[in-house]
């Protein structure tokens, strides 16, 4: 089976596992694993953030963050196709009592000028705006990129504005690598990012919310009413500081088999493979026969899994555990199957 | 003063508050108060439903009726500029736990494609849409009216996706007079409705819901949750009924004397007279050297009120009790103003 | 009918109908209804607080108050058998995210000690107790009165502690009357208490909020995401001030009627008149082969209405619209079936 | 150092390192995991149960089970010191809108009489009892046991209530082994149960909660929204199982040196030794001169550490880490401390 349906599929390597093996550790409730505070210092520092919590999940290490700048009541502006609005099933407004207002997304195309405009001031009798969250690499967007400049942009309003910027950086690592953008320089453009080791980075599980000392602290307890407080941690941050260490720099060549598979497909019509920045690549299947839960039932009996997102998209993902010869059969899976198909 | 601020301002007439000290009573929380029983079924009947139930405002209203068709972490489609969404103090995710996707809102021209696209189906991984709320007139749209061929493809779109369709109709009998339709056919266009007794129509204090009778049932214990069971109710059922009776014809007069402030006004581009069809009349002050609290605070030291909604954009509001002269007198003052302003 | 299910069910005199017709009102969500200010002032005075709020229930006058003292995630104690525990629909949790920790309730008989030890302090790893709140009268402990030394040792022993003391007064006029302690005595004992219009003092609608100026600034934002800003409230603020002015003093004649019907039944087993202290009178039918129930629906029959509350307990209450033959009547009816029941 | 703070310090043992670095994994959120699906189908196997899901901690699965029981608004009965109300930060009614109602905790000495009567039926204007949730063995109770019989009698209470039966069952291993009772024996008792690996097992991460297909299901959804959705969890689903496999006898260890360290300090007023049946050892200090963080702090700097768990109350806790030199090491410090504090 080549599994091309997510980054998180990935499995721990060989060598990750023998570090996990290793890993000194402690009682994480009570601050005590040497292994999760080494971590959380390490990511602190790339972020050039004061402190960093690790989380069981992105989607926990994302609610915590807004939880953190909007109270019950308050209101969040993301794009309508945001992971924390889509893909956490409802936590914000369920757990969090957090209103969103969307902007139409278009991935990482951000209109800073647009979201400016909706940011409602405190003093009227609106609900006022606390916090803005943008995704880095974008997901539904097809994996591309927010560029620094936006960023930049973007952090000077909201500090003008006395609001909040958060970034779910799941896959900041990916934008690191395509647009060679340090990664505190990323982190000097918000206020906490989430960032995640499980996905491409290949760790096994884990995230981490990254930012300033009273945030994190604040960050604890609201983990602990989550259900996130674990034990033993050192064993799973062992393995993140393992991927952190090794597994970066490869990032590029998840990006360059993607590329690669979208420009085999490109002639189909369902991806611009101009578009195709790091190492997701979303199908387009609105003028295809196909839907996208057929097509994934379809290839996935040829041997290559892939993801139905949305009725109309599916979702290819390159990663660790995915080579040259894999990328190669999902061409010929994906290509027959589409080809047949218009 | 001329209180243009708001249609609620209007205080009750001396025949209403003659039916008022005469309405027969009785403890509604029991169920027990005919004249609230009464205008309950009235009302219901003009919307052609089966149902309804007196709230304390239409802020209430609104919030029963979302948490009727959405579960907490269930989601929501909406106008970014929706009074549910904007002017309710987060209460639909605060208190609901409700999720908010909204369109970029253009008042009433609603686009039923783009929130067709917008539904997200069950069985996916993202959160369901379970409703889609419109309002009719709409209030930040400047009393905007929703055409009732519009209204219907939306119920067809909301039917077909197995999603409820709510109506925030504080101003529904402002449409019904301006465009001609009957409350009944509005009704069948939703499966609930929330109108308003205390704006337009001059009652001191009421709301109700419309919808069907299992409806009505689960929100008379919303109701008793959120803090809206009262008990002699009748003596405002009583306002309301005579509100009904009397006030909804007459809106014709104030919609004429918001046409001619807006016209009086339009050589100042501060508004576009041919989108004043009802009785509000936003004014987009982005190109005066005036704030919308500014204007509003120097129109109080003349004489007359007005309501700033956003930084850049204050409201006037003709009403029951707002006559020629009233309105003679705000074209003075505000003209006077804003003239010196550009 | 005699109906004895609540003092709720109290129909406004035609005195007090005669000041509501000519009460001056205004737009109180834009705080401009005088007599409503009038009222919130005056009553706030009665207590020696600083502020007021009107509010359309008790129930959301409650609500609000906890959620101006306990946090989302924050702890009130309260006892078991109390109404913000037992009959405001779980809004305390569901709306206000607040835990509460109860003790046994044996009604107004407060065990300070008691209470005093299930106070869990800040900085352990327990829930922080942040509010603590009593019933004067005390509704399912029989409108029992909490002796002032009593609130005034719970006062001290909250304020040593750093947690707020709420009172849900909705009968504290009657505790005043039998007790004969003025109400700025018992307004001394906490932050913040609910009383309540429509009750005992037979207005049809509103309750008010007492507390600091701060407190009431935050209930009023609370007030509005609850749904409860109205507008001409003047017309129920002057029914309430009438019945502040008229109708607290004949309490004793509510209680005078209540202990007459509690002696008259007393041989039955069901009442210990020694116990009946104010207007309520809960019949204990554990013993009876009649349930509540069965026995309000045969009383109706007979022209006597009462509230079953419990499987095994009823209620009957005295009020404005209930004289001495309708007591009497009462305990023809209520003692022939009773007798008959064991 | 001796760290008797909890039986969550434990650390991984060399064998069980050994079948984690072994350990074939998937991804969880797809159902891929085999490790995890086999521990899930184990546990669910153990308890008589039809399924079981993995939750990283047992705050979290307690949680999950609690939201399946009790929609927001309905009510929670536990005891006022169970974990689920005094330790899990609010979480039952922060995030689940669950109200409680509390009796008098006594740890695991359940009044099964005094809990029916708590009971409020649906068909009230009450607040639904919707659960019951009780602790094996209880913590603030001292590791006591409810008995079989206790836990028997309560289910036939719960079912002919209709209201569901949940087990924070954290230790009930320890019950288990104290009391002989098989585990399907206990889960025959419950609608759910949580059980946790990490505690007196010594596994570094993870919880599981025990139901029906159903109520799996549904949890499946639940755990996402709060964060709980891990990716290659079988390294410590492989944990858990090799715990199960291996630790569970064993727990007689840590019971007897509970019990030797229990009489050591009985003559010291602290504890009674009768009430230790398993591997808690709460430290009552109310007559001592030293509070409970000033002895922990005073035993810490001796090599020992305890848990301060209320002002008065410390606790010691014996676990897979702890030998018989650690707990006379122990016993020497805190008989040493404790005898100048009286």
């Amino acid at each position: 089976m080549v599994d091309l349906r997510s980054d998180t599929v990935t499995r721990p390597t060989r060598a990750m596992r023998s570090v996990m093996a290793e890993a000194e550790v402690g009682d994480d409730v009570f601050g005590d694993d040497p292994t999760v505070n080494d971590l959380e210092a390490y990511v602190a520092g790339l972020f050039g953030h004061e402190a960093a919590l690790f989380a069981p999940s992105g989607s926990m290490a994302n609610q915590i963050a807004l939880q953190l700048h909007v109270p019950p009541g308050g209101e969040l502006l993301a794009g309508a196709d945001a992971h924390v609005v889509t893909y956490e099933v409802g936590a914000a407004a369920a757990i969090g009592g957090i209103s969103t207002r969307t902007w139409p997304s278009v991935g990482a195309d951000l209109d800073v000028d647009q979201i400016a405009a909706m940011i409602r001031p405190a003093g009227y009798p609106s609900v006022p705006t606390r916090a803005i969250a943008v995704e880095q690499t974008h997901n539904l967007g097809g994996g591309t990129v927010v560029p620094l400049a936006t960023l930049q942009a973007l952090r000077d309003v909201a500090q003008k504005s006395g609001v909040a910027l958060h970034c779910d950086g799941a896959r900041i690592w990916h934008a690191h690598i395509a647009d060679g953008v340090p990664l505190a320089a990323y982190g000097a453009c918000f206020d906490t990012l989430s960032v995640c080791l499980s996905k491409g980075l290949g760790a096994p599980v884990g995230s981490l919310i990254v930012g300033s000392r009273d945030h994190i602290a604040r960050a604890r307890v609201l983990r602990k009413r989550m259900g996130g407080g674990m034990r033993q941690v050192g064993i799973l941050a062992a393995a993140g500081r393992h991927a952190l260490d090794n597994h970066i720099t490869r990032l590029a060549e998840d990006h360059t088999r993607a590329r690669k598979l979208a420009e085999a497909l490109a002639p189909l019509g369902v991806v611009d493979p101009s578009r195709i920045r790091t190492n997701l690549v979303p199908l387009d299947l609105s003028k295809s026969s196909l839907d996208a839960p057929t097509l994934a039932a379809q290839a996935a009996k040829q041997g290559v899994l892939i993801a139905p997102m949305l009725p109309h998209i599916a979702r290819v993902v390159t990663h660790l555990d995915v080579d040259d010869e894999g990328i190669d059969q999902a061409i010929v899976v994906l290509g027959g199957l589409l080809a047949g198909s218009f």
